[in-house]
């Protein structure tokens, strides 16, 4: 049995700590929040568990093997150091740090003591983008030409990080995890309309350049009238269309696309053919992700698995989070990411 | 009676030809296409108008007063000409000619001459266009944020001209004419994918900077699997959605926004209320746009009506077009418009 | 060559009269239409085709093999039966007459003369529901439980007939051809809310009763603010929805469905299993149902096929609507099939 | 303070334990069910409210002012008669009880004690429910010709019910309060498929008479590949439809409809309009029905309201369902209520 430890109950927390409460492998031993009352709301359901307003009692609880940080985004660094520090594996909530120093710092500190260290990228395990992984690996839509991704809302503005910060990790998380691979270079532009005198974007247009020519256009957004979740990828034999927030047809694969002849050998005589067939709504199970997330970790902590979202995977996050909002400052200027990574 | 000549039969021509004919202010006098086969056919319905396969007849024929040239893009230029220079007023589809240097030649040439002349940018006629705009001339909206705009469907692929050329003189012309304004910057991303080999972009988006800080965001693709013709309008009171494929709900008002106080002394103080009312679908006509477009020729002929897509309005869009392409090729960098138009 | 004549040039007469122009196997000779105005304009593209007033010129005419009647429903046995005994064969638009005597005249008349007769039920001949037959024909749904069959929109309003001989023709038709097979019970409920004081039902809820306990529920109305054109068939192995309205997705097959176990004891140990599958879409072709269904003709004539809408089929729809409004004034009351046929 | 016991902690019981507990009239004394184990789990959040598997001690409990059913359907009525003999106020789940005879002496047992009884008609507190009453009750609709209810899905399956007392309840009872009305007569037809050897129907369709001619069709199943809740109001003046599944859209108010020239001498001059104006979608509040629902039963025994769903309204829904269940095995035949109720 491994020992955990939740720090965080806020909005997001309490999930954690109901998946991992759950798994057969792990025992709940500890959860910790600054608000007392927040704290005792959420222990109610768990009568056997230690409640403690004092991060530094659960990170030094010999009976926890591993810490889960669920706390604001500004405190993942401190919080993951100390658990580090104190010999427990780490699951950190995304984005993993608040710039790529402090999740190279991070990593650096699991390597020297041989502790596990995973980002909390959600989607990764969801299962509409595991059945795009498995239609993407076997060849299902051929080379894949572009990805064109609106992730749009009314708000909720952050007053302390853009909406690129915000709201663009679960792509970048995602689709690095798709195409096996991190964008080349990476540009953004960006607007602040509604929080113009903080200086804080609400609007932002991402670009990402994987290597292959591989290309993806991501618009987040506070404000739009209609909450929209669409991730279009266009290949060359086919198309597919991942709507996160139709409840019961998220996936659409279109046999659909323009072939191009082999051989021509002049202007008038290059030939296309359109292909409209079929379009196919595969099954998606409806599993919940933070269940198969909980378990991912537990299963790497006993060397079982390979991470798909460790420090690694998190920091290359991170950093093409810096360079978006490094363009976004300069023009919308196209980033190469060589040159940070 | 206003006497009228067509030069095309092709795909567009006939739509033209029909509204024109329909028109109690005008009379058909010719036709003409190079094709006589395609000529004659057209020609069935309308057996007393004259058929030419020579647009010189047409053009030098004394019934005739202005003439409607329906032609491909390359040979806007040499029959706008012809035809202003026998002293007929001219009407040409869009987008007007193929640089902005023949736009100012046909410009000059009109006016030197004290002949009218006017660009077929039907959506500047049609009723939801029309209905955008008197919303917005009314305040409904408060004051433009943003507009996101996308255009994308699969195929038909061209071969003398990029998709930028094909499908944004649409929401060029239609957004300059419902800010009564022209973008002062413009920039462009594009991308080769299926005729990657003869350097046409299938795949692009342009970002247009309109006076006011009012920004346009809009996607033109042929490489998509579904038909998409939407633009979201975001507005400080309202936003707005015209999807102009919905056959019956074209657009919808949204009483939803974000309102700032207006009186706050510190980062902590910021307030922002969310609201979120209801949504209005307005009855839109449904006549057809030609129909109207036809009518103002005829209206400004006789000096009833200043033109809503005279030939500067026709060149203005051109002028875009041309930046557009030229930061395409410089890696999307920004143009400020001023230096061209 | 089979020289066709068609009468009626009304809303659907042109259609037709298109469709058989184009068809290599025949030659329009004449149209006719009491209204000369109507019967010009319309013949205006075809110069080489007879026009006449009178029907009588038309159903002589040596030249003409076969003749097509496109006029209200009032005059289509009194035209049928002209035809027949000019000795020519015949094409009637549906319902085939206003009452089964008079399609049973019709069908004695053209066998005793040899000639081919035949009832326009296009939706017969239409792309989806051509693809519905082979789906149900290769036992896809498996056993069809029933179907649910919403045909409502706003208007029009008939004068001469109820929303049931007006809209329900074509689901008959379309269920006696996928089932090969036609009802043995009707029953209707209907009501006259706009034109009470005419005693005209506008809206219907229509059941029919198939062989093998197959039921069919459908609902027609011209009182909805929604076109709606839906036929959910419900079967035990797969769901299949056919939504008419949608332009390019007009067939669904759901991979879903509850298995019984097929042996259990008793009450307690009946068990159920859901299936919820994928989703698919297949392509639909796009022909127009009127060109298959004009050569559907001609072959008929020539003996290469066997008519899939012929006169008893057309009979047959129209003792379904005579049970119909026979149940309709009797309080819904199930109407046996056997007494009536 | 209105001390509230729960008996049933299955489905249901958690979400009515969870709205009372969060009532401010009110305290929660007990709570129980038979599964100890499911009592204890749903107890964890409630620490100060006592537990018990045997419901007479709840029912007994001095403190207890009111006591909520929330057990199956069979048990309503022994459990309601034994809190009421315990002088206890008394909210049963909806249907009130398996036969209108033992809802009569639920009602007059509550009515000799001078207690309150309430049945658990949610959707008579549901916010696009009090919006509709509310138009309904401004005459925007007109007069109301007839409404059309789809409430289908796929499963799931009762073993002791058929899907009229399954899922028509809802209904009636909404058209209940709607109208402010009972229906004067009920016909139903039904359908056994899956269940076939239990003789239990999965499809039914229920036409309902209300005074004034207003008639209701409701089809209800559990064999249909999608889940869909829509409700077509037809009126007079305008048209509304009420899609409870929306998540966001849940009415949309057509400004649609057909006038009839209020004079006109023969058939020829009888003349119709149609009108096609706005579609207007009201922003619909997004409280928790059930929150509303248990705060009437604490104002209504404070006598502060007249109760909207009390004993009588639940029998009336009872009476119908008994009457479509007769109309159901006496082929569709039309039951007049006035008979019955």
């Amino acid at each position: 049995m491994i020992g955990i430890g939740v720090i965080g109950c806020g909005y997001w927390g309490p999930n954690l700590i109901r998946n991992f409460n759950s798994q057969p492998q792990a025992k709940l031993i500890a959860i910790s929040d600054l608000d007392e009352k927040r704290l005792n709301q959420v222990g109610l359901l768990y009568p056997d568990t230690r409640k403690t307003a004092n991060y530094e009692d659960l990170v030094n609880d010999p009976a926890i093997d591993a810490v889960v940080v669920a706390t604001p985004m500004s405190t993942h660094f401190k919080l993951g150091m100390a658990a580090l520090e104190a010999g427990k594996h780490v699951f950190i909530e995304k984005p993993m740090a608040t710039n790529s120093d402090d999740c190279r710092t991070l990593i650096a500190a699991a390597a020297a003591r041989n502790l596990k260290l995973m980002v909390g990228h959600t989607f990764v395990y969801s299962p509409p983008v595991r059945m795009i992984k498995s239609l993407l690996d076997d060849g299902e839509l051929g080379d894949i030409y572009y990805v064109n991704i609106a992730r749009v809302n009314l708000g909720i503005f952050q007053k302390d990080a853009n909406v690129i910060w915000d709201l663009a990790p679960h792509d970048v998380a995602m689709l690095n995890f798709l195409f096996g691979a991190e964008p080349v270079a990476v540009s953004a532009t960006g607007h602040c309309y509604v929080q113009k005198e903080l200086g804080i974007e609400d609007v932002a247009f991402v670009t990402l350049e994987y290597p292959g020519g591989r290309l993806v256009h991501i618009h987040v957004s506070w404000l739009d009238p209609k909450k929209i979740r669409t991730c279009t990828f266009v290949g060359s034999s086919k198309m597919l269309v991942y709507d996160d927030v139709s409840p019961s047809e998220k996936i659409r694969v279109y046999d659909k696309g323009v072939d191009v002849q082999p051989h021509y050998e002049g202007f008038g005589e290059f030939q296309l053919q359109y292909r409209s067939g079929d379009v196919f709504l595969p099954h998606v199970d409806t599993y919940e992700p933070l269940k198969a997330e909980a378990a991912h970790f537990l299963d790497m902590i006993q060397d079982k698995v390979v991470c798909q979202s460790d420090g690694t995977h998190g920091l290359k996050v991170v950093e093409v989070l810096e360079a978006a909002c490094l363009s976004l400052k300069d023009d919308g200027r196209r980033i190469a990411l060589e040159l940070i990574g």
